[in-house]
């Protein structure tokens, strides 16, 4: 299948280089505003071609729209005027919500399938695209109904490719459940690491002392903003609610050390560790 | 060597895989108040006998103590008591001021070397214990000084093993270190996972949809209290301090969202970044 990658960073670069290793890409389409990352993304084996847009989506059956969320939600109307009902384009994006209402009047909605693939990591560029990335990992198919059935069927080819399972709801329910599972684990990373470097002005002894366990809480603190802005905008009402809940989380353990209430302390803890049960 | 290790968990086990393996270890002899754990601990090659404190004590050149901080406070002037000048103890706890002003007056004061390998996991008892665990870790040595040069010594030489390399500073700056290095990321943990938990109903999509980043930002919400409520407790001023700036820091974070001020939230996220530089 023709296939054009708008947007060759970590998480497009990682598709593509899973389907060209399985033989469903015959040929990739590179599209990206940045020159350097389609060199490299050129050289890496992701892409076959660098195009224009225009050239890219006149000869693809499919449209893979890897880039920023606010990014997607600007081109998906202009790319939606330019393909016909033989062509399918979905998006990776990290909140769904606005980018599906930019779209809900457009006559080729149905060509849209609206797609969340549950990996990432703090890293950006092609460079850092791992080809078994998604691996077992859950693939959100949002607002099913609202896409055609050949379409949806497509995607869910790939998601077989990439080794992951599909998980479908509603875009108000992703946008949700990502504010608690992604979203705000970055808020609170962002929020560690400027607590250290305020505070913490011998930056050596951060990095000689530094233990897993703080590389691992403070590691999404490293991720950019112009991928996380976006998705904080976009998402801005539950990732608020989640922050507030999280704050009067973060109070409790502030109270039981100032009133030294350590059964309080143990308490909350006890709670805590029932992620245990949840998490692998 | 023979050697006693009281608290045949994941740091001690992990200590005593390596001293074995080595051969600098020629004998352990193990104390803990689980019997369960020492039955483990036998069979997997941590210790090779099960044995009183006193016992061990009187039969070992090194005693290693590693438990929960609270018990250390309580238990290292009692062996102290018990040991001569050709005997050498250090700990591995996560606090040192309180430990080693439960001790300060000590006739044999000199005999004790404050320590803390920088490693850890949210697991816990000897089936956790990993050989290799502290391979090019930083290893603390406390105030020096106030032990003896033959003691901290053999503490050097055990840091070799552990392919550790050594930071020395005092308790009390070992303290604030670790309160923003360590302790604070698990405060944040804990709080995280009660967010999630109080609001996020639905366990099965956290289950399905978790993203490695929300794993690794609320991995820490593991670790048990029977350990972390006594390390809180012994530096409850420091982990204030620090839990006071995080929390300012999460509502300057609230703060742009609420006013959509993204101009100040990528601000936030670009400071945040330059742990990049810091961290490996």
């Amino acid at each position: 299948m023709k296939i054009t990658l708008v947007g060759v960073g970590l998480i497009g670069g990682s598709i593509a280089l899973k389907l060209n290793k399985n033989g469903f890409a015959t040929h990739i389409f590179g599209v990206d505003q940045s020159e350097k990352h389609l060199e490299e993304a050129k050289n890496l084996g992701i892409i076959d071609e660098i195009s224009t847009l225009e050239n890219a989506i006149s000869n693809s059956e499919l449209i893979i729209l890897a880039i920023p969320v606010d990014a997607t939600t600007k081109l998906l109307p202009q790319i939606l005027d330019l393909i016909s009902s033989d062509q399918t384009i979905f998006d990776v994006g990290s909140t769904k919500s606005g980018i599906v209402r930019s779209i809900e009047n457009h006559p080729n909605r149905n060509r849209f399938v609206a797609f969340h693939p549950m990996w990432g990591t703090e890293n950006s560029g092609p460079k850092s695209a791992i080809e078994e990335s998604f691996t077992g990992r859950a693939a959100v198919i949002c607002d099913r109904n609202n896409s055609a059935k050949d379409a949806v069927e497509l995607v869910e080819n790939i998601v077989e490719i990439l080794g992951m399972h599909v998980i479908e709801m509603s875009s108000e329910d992703h946008d949700i459940h990502t504010a608690y599972i992604s979203h705000i684990s970055h808020i609170t990373s962002y929020a560690l690491a400027n607590t250290v470097l305020e505070k913490e002005r011998e930056e050596d002894t951060i990095f000689q002392l530094a233990s897993s366990g703080f590389s691992s809480t403070v590691r999404l603190a490293k991720s950019h903003p112009e991928m996380w802005v976006p998705i904080f905008k976009q998402n801005k009402e539950n990732v608020l609610d989640v922050l507030n809940e999280h704050i009067t989380q973060l109070r409790k353990f502030k109270a039981a050390l100032e009133k030294e209430n350590y059964e309080l302390l143990e308490e909350l803890i006890r709670n805590a560790n029932k992620i245990r049960g949840i998490l692998k």
